[in-house]
């Protein structure tokens, strides 16, 4: 191989997992984390408590022989569990028999993988911070426990997250494209603890949703039987975290948005109060690789947690990278270069999906149409399993292209249109034919 | 006031021209630039020549009474000067009778400003480069000709152009939005000298251009007699700056590309190897006020050149603030936050409009369609001037405001789209009647 010594910086899940791929493929590793080492001391920094471990993520910890550790720790989560104002719920599956989410602590799932790291003969360093790199030649520079220290390689991988140093210093090069966006909605984090007899106070099978148009209330199973719930709400307007001050008003929106939720939040109103308000950023680039230096997971592509698929889309960029490797014998410059020409056209596509869900999750799931033509669907997927699979099964239950699976989602869609607007559609889609709408489709995806 | 003392960063054409406004209005300004003062020592720093100063520029210079001034150093340019491959030229008028944009000497504009700046009470200060800030408190950090200086303000305002230190400071806060994007095109100015007996070598009243699809080349006059041209190229493909590496594939592109302006060119080949290939940007915020700071000119909304709108729009931006701050009485604060609420979609606009006039430019003006188009609106123009008005007068020769203008071209663009297609419109169009066009056009602009 050309590179032979690699240095990871940031080890999150992203970084943690991709230092685990090379250093099984034969690279002297090295991992930097500016914090300091999870494994001894608890912290979490305002990142999200719990993920949703999906297929891409699983297929990729598969192949550095991880998944059935990893599965040790998961929460299937099989369906949405809608509770609308009035108490009332719904509930629909995600996929098929078999198909389900996994609810995950991320800090659980990052000790496993930096002690999976370690295994494989990656060598750590905590509490090193990276304040300057030279991507022509590989060198960075730390700052940390035993003062600044200089550390040459043959390629700096960039793992380390939205705000990304390494990025930043491509940033600045000329003809880099990128772009970081804010959703005008925040977020904050809430707990429904187990029941006083030490049980799940709600269905721990399925992902709770509380969606209310302009905002929402979701809640992920832990394995110690609580919830962590998450609010989204914008932070400016009418109904907003800027007008939600005094306890009394927290309370007030609480008991009148989510009345199931309140009684099972003892410590609502200190949670609330005590817990961050944290922003939803989109960040994309182009290119992804300077000099001697490439970005991977949030670095390169950061996007909102609608479409549960950060993590997952981290995942799958470790496993696409290291089926470049192969395929280029381990030459990780000319392996990265092919990675990237692929691959950012469909961060893009997950970005763009991750957004527009936001709007599935909070408004349409609760809408009747919307959930007919979920039934439509899983019929169309049940008959034509095949050909009918929902957006949402190829983004979270497949490995194909996000790209691929937008283009076929939009088709499906404006099918989908069609078939709403067939008089009596609501009283007779049990029994009515579908062969023409299933030829339609296989004629359109043919075309792409 | 609230705001007595303000820091201007960039003594540019933005920040000359903002300081002097606020100056006049009793501002104790300080103006710093990290470049030497360009007055006594000739520098370019790579930025482009000469520019095209229309309306919005010059109703901001009127507004502080320097246009007379101004005016002296101004060369008019009344339409395009079109040469195609076989050297054949076609001229299109900008506008209407009287009407002409006008081609300026960036530096010669730049040391007018800052003299006027002076003479307003303006204090200058050179190579003073910003290192840090504080935008809360409103503390700029110097290092310069003295060391490390601390600058105390009321408020900061960045005029420090497209790659602005004070949006980076600004880009690292919370809920920030930017994006910078690259077009795939660079470009490398070249020279057409005056003739040897001191005469213009082109027709001076005209911005000439050799539009070649994918890439083009433009010349605007000097007062010196000569022309600066300007090469549009990919950097990469077929034909690109990357593939034009030696003088004779230099010299033979330019002779089939631009057969008539070649013999114009004695230094082609040595322009072309000395000169710079320069990237061309388009940056994007939201918001351009944080803490006690706010941006101005290309700091908060670099567009590409193609509509010759860059320095434009930000003379404008400084008369609009100029406007805000005589409604709010010299309240900075509250004044800027009004001209972002209301500036950057037009900012937004302009960078679309840029972007879609390079097509325009190295494009449709050499189809014949395009050139019938044009030929109607004239004529729609004539018989109508308080309706239809093209897209290009309002943005080059009026106030209106640039997303409005963006709006109603789109409308007019819709409605020209369905007059073309009527049968034998390239004969008849002379003696047409389009009561019925200007009454649609009306009605359209009525309901925006």
């Amino acid at each position: 191989m050309s590179e032979k010594k690699i240095t990871v910086l940031g080890a999150g899940l992203v970084g943690s997992l991709i230092s685990i791929f090379l250093a099984k493929r034969g690279f002297k590793v090295k991992l930097y984390e500016k914090r300091v080492d999870m494994r001894n001391q608890r912290i979490d920094g305002g990142r999200s408590i719990n993920l949703a471990l999906s297929h891409r993520g699983l297929t990729a910890l598969q192949k550095v022989g991880l998944w059935s550790q990893v599965k040790e720790i998961c929460l299937p989560m099989k369906g949405r569990i809608m509770h609308d104002q009035d108490c009332n719920i719904t509930y629909q599956p995600y996929g098929q028999e078999g198909q389900h989410i996994n609810s995950i602590s991320r800090s659980k799932l990052n000790m496993l993988l930096m002690n999976a790291a370690e295994t494989s003969g990656v060598e750590l360093h905590f509490e090193e911070q990276c304040v300057d790199a030279n991507l022509d030649l590989g060198t960075c520079f730390f700052e940390g426990v035993t003062g600044r220290i200089k550390v040459e390689s043959d390629f700096i991988l960039g793992a380390d997250g939205a705000f990304s140093g390494v990025r930043e210093a491509m940033r600045i090069t000329d003809r880099f494209n990128f772009s970081q966006y804010y959703l005008p909605h925040g977020y904050k984090e809430l707990t429904i603890p187990a029941t006083p007899s030490g049980d799940f106070a709600l269905d721990p099978e399925g992902l709770h949703i509380w969606p209310r148009e302009q905002y929402m209330l979701i809640a992920l199973p832990n394995l110690d039987r609580s919830f962590t719930c998450t609010l989204f709400l914008p932070f400016e307007g009418k109904i907003s975290f800027e007008h939600l001050t005094e306890p009394n008003e927290v309370q007030s929106f609480f008991k009148s948005s989510f009345p199931d939720a309140v009684p099972l939040m003892p410590h609502l109103l200190q949670d609330f109060s005590q817990n961050p308000t944290a922003s939803l950023v989109t960040i994309r680039c182009n290119p992804w690789m300077v000099g001697k230096a490439g970005l991977i997971g949030d670095a390169s592509h950061a996007i909102v947690p609608f479409y549960g698929q950060g993590m997952n889309a981290g995942f799958e960029d470790c496993r696409l990278l290291d089926d470049k490797l192969s395929k280029h014998r381990n030459q990780l410059s000319t392996a990265f270069k092919e990675f990237q020409a692929n691959r950012i056209i469909d961060a893009n596509a997950i970005a763009d999906l991750a957004f527009q869900n936001f709007v599935e999750m909070r408004d349409l799931v609760a809408d009747r149409e919307f959930l007919l033509r979920k039934e439509i669907e899983m019929k169309l997927q049940e008959s034509y399993p095949e050909v009918w699979i929902p957006l949402y099964s190829r983004v979270t239950f497949s490995d194909q292209a996000y790209s691929l699976a937008l283009k076929i989602g939009q088709i499906q869609r404006s099918i989908m249109d069609k078939v709403m607007e067939i008089p009596g559609i609501e009283h007779n889609w049990r029994h009515m034919d579908f062969t023409d709408v299933v030829t339609d489709l296989k004629a359109q995806v043919d075309s792409i």
